[in-house]
């Protein structure tokens, strides 16, 4: 089997309630609209992939609990493949509460790790890695991160990582160089950097390895770099009503890699992404509205 | 088969987590301990049964989503009988999440009761009710309840009633002549006599039809109430360190009961479901701690 893009990183599972108050006292109070659904970057980038119709697989270390059987039976309905995933017996997965307060989205999230083991170097499939035309990283599981990043370039395989809010160490600076599309949170650059300045960080990004650099800022849209001297700016679509941004950034990831493994512009992937990750806010849930290839096509031709 | 209880009631899913601030605003935060969890009081109190050796099974109607197998999985688990359970397809489960502050047991209840229907009275297992020696209610699925409880009697079924915290309503005036025994919180008898008085109020619902009726303090222990004139003060039981009082109540029903149907006196029954509910206390969850009989007789006869 072939692969578009395989992942490699940590799936939680989010069981999200929509409340009128975040709970500061003690109280009992019944939720408006209550979904359970799975998350993590990596994890829904490929999710995103899969909806649009691309192959994908996850590299992952989850529990044998309740919840770790909820993200297999979704990855399989979902389509992406889980013959990289180990299952490790008797310990638990990963999983947070989710409080989103209706009047304006604010959010308390509450998690619990688990306590299954990081996924290690010796677990990672090398076949999967070698079957596929991306890795996608997000440095999670570090060791067995970087392994595969070694082992993908070994294989002319494109490493992208994400570069998540609040995630930067400065551990990352040694898979930077295997890296060749990387797409941070503004957070994440300006924390590399040293700079709040998009341009500037972005700059040094693009300098320690990767050949495409994309910087997300939420509605602000992102801005697109890459080693060639491109520089644009992608708006951030509209929708009619945005419900939940859980995910959005991540369903960005993924529709963009989507555009490359299809041969897209870095233009015309970033201007897909922006619509995946809008279109993705219209429900509750990290997950709950990414689109097909054809709404997202629709959506590109008929924008608000 | 022959069941020593059989249940009806709603079953719930509980996902809780302990930490260190119920979070009144926009927070990501790490939760100390967390664990899922069956709750509702219903089922709660079969299981105490269950793990205490007894034959039980549970009437209930419940959505087929995730939390609807996972209920299953737990009952089958812990060997309570699903025969009556009813799966309402494409519809989802009642589910909470349970913010526990650490620093004292405060919790923060977000709830979602699901759109799984009403178990209706056709739905009543007959034949189930009938292979019983108590049937053991709270009014959920008040219609199938009414049904339940005249089927209960017309066999010779003893009746029980669960009188919740905060759950008295005037309808449950109909099914209290139908109920042998009623273990009701003090709340739920006050509200029901209108008065905090506990003699009183016992005797209001023990002359609305129970010859049995238990009002339950929570820490400030229990009272038992008989229509022969029995009246007797059970103190609660104290175990070196209290995690978590949810599911103590329902822990202490399923307990008073397996006394019941094992033929001990009201006494040895009172003492033996304050020992139980107190043991359950141990670890978070409301049916994590729930001892076997075996542990159970080793604590009252070495008590702290």
């Amino acid at each position: 089997m072939r692969f578009d893009v395989v992942g490699l990183g940590v799936s939680t599972v989010d069981l999200i309630f929509t409340v009128d108050e975040l709970p500061g006292r003690e109280v009992v109070q019944r939720a408006g609209e209550s979904v359970i659904a799975g998350g993590g970057p990596v994890a829904t980038a490929l999710v995103t992939l899969a909806r649009l119709g691309a192959a994908t697989s996850m590299l992952d270390s989850i529990g044998s609990d309740f919840f770790g059987s909820f993200i297999q039976r979704e990855f399989t309905a979902e389509g992406v493949d889980t013959g990289g995933l180990v299952v490790a017996q008797g310990r638990t997965t990963s999983k947070a509460s989710i409080l989103v307060r209706k009047s304006d989205g604010a959010r308390a999230i509450t998690f619990s790790p688990g306590d299954a083991p990081e996924l290690t170097p010796d677990e990672v499939r090398v076949d999967i890695i070698r079957a596929s035309k991306i890795l996608h990283l997000n440095g999670r599981h570090w060791d067995a991160c970087l392994h595969a990043a070694r082992l993908a370039k070994e294989a002319g395989v494109l490493v992208s990582f994400d570069g998540g809010a609040h995630r930067y160490t400065n551990q990352h600076l040694s898979i930077l160089p295997q890296v060749d599309i990387c797409i941070a949170a503004h957070d994440y650059a300006a924390a590399f950097a040293g700079t709040e300045d998009v341009a500037q960080a972005a700059k040094a990004l693009l300098e320690a390895g990767p050949c495409v650099v994309v910087v997300t800022q939420g509605a602000a849209g992102s801005r697109v770099f890459s080693k060639d001297g491109l520089d644009f700016q992608q708006q951030a679509h509209r929708v009619d009503r945005v419900v939940d941004t859980t995910g959005a950034g991540d369903a960005y990831h993924g529709a963009f890699l989507y555009g490359l493994a299809r041969g897209f512009s870095l233009e015309a992937s970033a201007s897909f992404a922006s619509a995946v990750a809008a279109l993705n806010t219209r429900a509750l849930g990290g997950r709950a509205a990414l689109p097909s290839l054809a709404e997202t096509e629709m959506f590109l031709q008929h924008p608000l």
